[in-house]
């Protein structure tokens, strides 16, 4: 049997204290497509995706998130990974039902020994829009002739933060064999930043060390855009609806332009991101910056923002 | 008393034999705002227009034009106009009362000696957008955060057809002080087209030789977006309702870049129009095209149709 | 003699304490094209500018601003202000032969009441580029294929700083005719700035009130950029150059965005200006801003400096 | 031992009748990053490609394609693929000592069943640009401040043709394993195009049916750029050069927006390609277009021109 493999991030499950406050931030303001509802939770996908969800909210006693889903390359990696982590790495594994989570297949959720909240799967519905809202151009979801315009494209990678950052994504290359795309030290030597991806192809999960310690965490969903343009053309719909933004600019770290926007209830911060650059080559040699080889982290633009969500 | 004088292209006055099936391509797919009907004639703006109307659609026996509509600069040139064109030009002038076309003040209306139907009017209210649609920005009308993605802002000139169309702009030029800002040509040295401006600041009509020799015409109104990603995104919701594009582009001519649709009930074209530049110059001369300057009008791309309405 | 009119924002000559170092940014990062060189001074367009010149260098034993050009609308227009100016506003006005600034035809200077250097003018000569840099399209000057990528398009506004900027904002109004397009005024009813116009179709000087009442200066130039994506590009070669950035963004006022980049040798700064708005309605009436209509004077992003050239 | 795999489309090697005029093409006009000569071949990459070469130009007697490069995911699969393609396909499989394409370690040629001249190779050196072009951006190759404004970012996929069109696709799945990822049919039920990928992430051979039943032949390399303005853009520089387009506009099949343009020594036709969308889904079924879905392949514009090179 082959070593089980990652295919990509796929979705991540989120809770809320206020469902439809929730749901006005993610759906109105920001753009996202519900899918289905199903025992409580809401299903959502952005409009270039076929999934059938990248997003879900649930509503809990506080705001939170119940797991980071990965997808795995064939079904039996399943098995495999169950396997493998109760075994060489002594982690308490749970199945999960086909279907329990609306549109997929069976599943294995599981605490990194850092504690974040990961979940594995293969199979995922991808149901047809509703007849009015389907592209004619086969290869779209979505038409976006009646869709939010500023709504952003497809899931692209989310931000951990972590007491013990360097420790979490060396747990991540050598138990799950991500890749490291590009990582960030201090001046001291320290890491701040570890960037990994699960297929090699672009970043998919920002490791980030947390300063204050606190419990780990969930900084932000990344999704797609197509151009700077659409990044103020997002900034405009947020202030017009009165939400908040968190600053505009490019990250030297992914070369990826941004505007990060808030759920107030919540706080699950949504950044559209739009340029970076992707990876086919079988060789890449991780980035490797350092403290001081460039003025700031950001090549223009501030974060204004270092608040995230505990699990 | 000082000369009249034109500030602008203001608006123009079409004609429809199914006014609801004019109005789902006017306002379902370009996305023109409706701000008021009145006797039947719907009146309708573009998202960055604070003025009543820029264009309106009025049901007939078939489809037309019933006037192309200037704004005069001073309330008092409407007098001396009327004047001028009766006694000068030998012009039958109509005056039409205060609201009687919605939202506008007194008006007069005249067939130019090619018969182009014109109309000049100095006021109009400013009608703000239903609250929920007002921008938070106080320089700009609608918030886009509900309205249709592709919608163009602003008008910005429309081009005419004539048998005679050198004639045509030499009359606009002699009686009504248009300026010209370009031209163009043909080998034989007859005059192909001529790009005038009633400001001065940019072109607001393209008076173009009918080859055909057809009673003359309207050919599109061109509004303003902001980008040329603009052209595509309304090349893709055309498409995506089912409704007729005529080519992509940039012209030579004005450097403008376009995508042209139309209304297939009417035949009322909307060209969607990119870039281009701006005249301040109080010396700016006419900048003088000779075929063979380029191989073409188009600098890139192609317009596929020379259909067009007559009045 | 009808009344003296201007016509728009021209040029401003600039002083610096290192011609080379300035250039060096100027020309080199910020893509000016040299068109002469006259008795020291350096003569510089942005590369959609037939106009011989929209900004000039001169070596100085300071950074400083040696005047504010504005265009007439006739020939005449120059005799009527000087008489104007001495007689009803009391003002030194200095002749100034045609040619002495280089391309210029005959002008008059005089210091503003406040203390800001202004010059008409009304002739200016259109060299065309050499020919391996003329655009093949008549209707502009420099082809791109080998210009700076970055390079700003054509000069839009200045900005002003003044200890009395509403007391000068209105001498602009009332002695010269500036119109204004928006103010602002803070909470104590104040105000804070007028953005006035020579011509009435865009904001071309915005005169803001400086609380730290040093003498009269220059904030910036702006000059306008074809979209939000030539923002980025330009902060991405400023960065490349090591040239200081003070900000991306977008301003309420004006609906501007912007990318602020200066010559650290003079301090001299240049906007990147992209959107915003025109006006060629006859009956606009101001925008009144009130602090408290929104969070921030930005729409997005921030200006990080506030450091401006004292004349 | 495993499957050996392929990871992408690498590079291509073209041939032509006058090097320095298709330079002239290459570097001066498209603004490819000229890297090393040797032997009389000029090897070229593009602003954001590592990789030593993602095409090279050799004088030949006739414009030609000496091979198309493709890079295996490990070294060892060198190797399994000379094997197999040997034992299994019966093909001839040469192979070429390291260095000899340069910067390029070992690899294998041959020709496949239906004449296509492919090279399969995994080393590739990642040359560092010249210190002043070198980005100050860790994960950028070279800085945009000097290059080329229109430079194309990174080779995307090329596109072939074939009288036999659907047995040179079906060899490609079959003996390679590249997956499909979009394929179009006749009303007739033949089979136009099938669009394959060796990665799966991205279409990067597009087989096309050649019904003029000539030799097999390379129409275009496609190359990304960032967005729709920058096809505009690479348009503009074109024509200032005199350099011949065939066509803007978009894709239906891919959804990739598209510039054409031609080096008129060789023939050689290169594709400046914005969007279009990636494939991450490891459960990813093939996109079928059937003759009729939609009006035209082009979902707006056109291309000019079928003329493609034989090898």
């Amino acid at each position: 049997m082959s070593e089980p493999e990652l295919a990509r991030i796929g979705h991540v499950a989120l809770e809320t204290a206020d469902l439809d406050a929730s749901l006005a931030f993610f759906v109105d303001a920001v753009g996202f497509e519900e899918v289905e509802r199903q025992d409580g939770t809401v299903y959502l996908r952005a409009v270039d995706e076929f999934d059938h969800h990248s997003v879900s909210l649930t509503e809990a006693e506080r705001a939170g998130v119940d797991h980071i889903g990965w997808q795995t390359r064939n079904p039996e990696d399943l098995e495999a990974y169950a396997e493998m982590l109760e075994t060489e790495e002594g982690l308490d594994v749970t199945w999960v039902d086909a279907d329990e989570e609306a549109g997929q297949g069976e599943a294995i959720r599981f605490s990194t020994p850092h504690g974040h909240p990961f979940e594995f799967y293969h199979e995922m519905e991808k149901p047809d829009p509703p007849a009015e809202r389907r592209s004619k151009l086969k290869n779209k979801t979505y038409s976006r002739t009646t869709t939010n315009a500023i709504a952003p494209r497809r899931i692209d990678h989310v931000q951990i933060w972590d007491a013990d950052a360097p420790g979490c994504a060396e747990w991540l290359q050598e138990a799950l064999d991500f890749k490291v795309q590009e990582y960030y030290d201090r001046e001291d030597g320290s890491r701040w930043g570890t960037f990994v991806s699960a297929n090699g192809n672009k970043i998919e999960a920002a490791v980030i060390d947390d300063e204050a310690e606190q419990p780990p965490g969930l900084h932000h969903i990344a999704y797609k855009v197509d151009s700077a343009d659409d990044l103020f053309d997002a900034a405009d719909a947020m202030n017009e609806r009165g939400v908040p933004t968190d600053g505009i600019g490019q990250h030297s770290i992914s070369r990826g332009k941004f505007l990060y926007t808030r759920d107030e209830e919540s706080g699950h911060r949504i950044e559209f991101n739009a340029g970076g650059y992707l990876v086919f080559d079988p060789n890449w040699e991780p980035i490797a910056w350092q403290e001081g080889d460039l003025e700031d982290r950001q090549w223009i633009g501030q974060i204004e923002s270092t608040d995230r969500v505990q699990y």
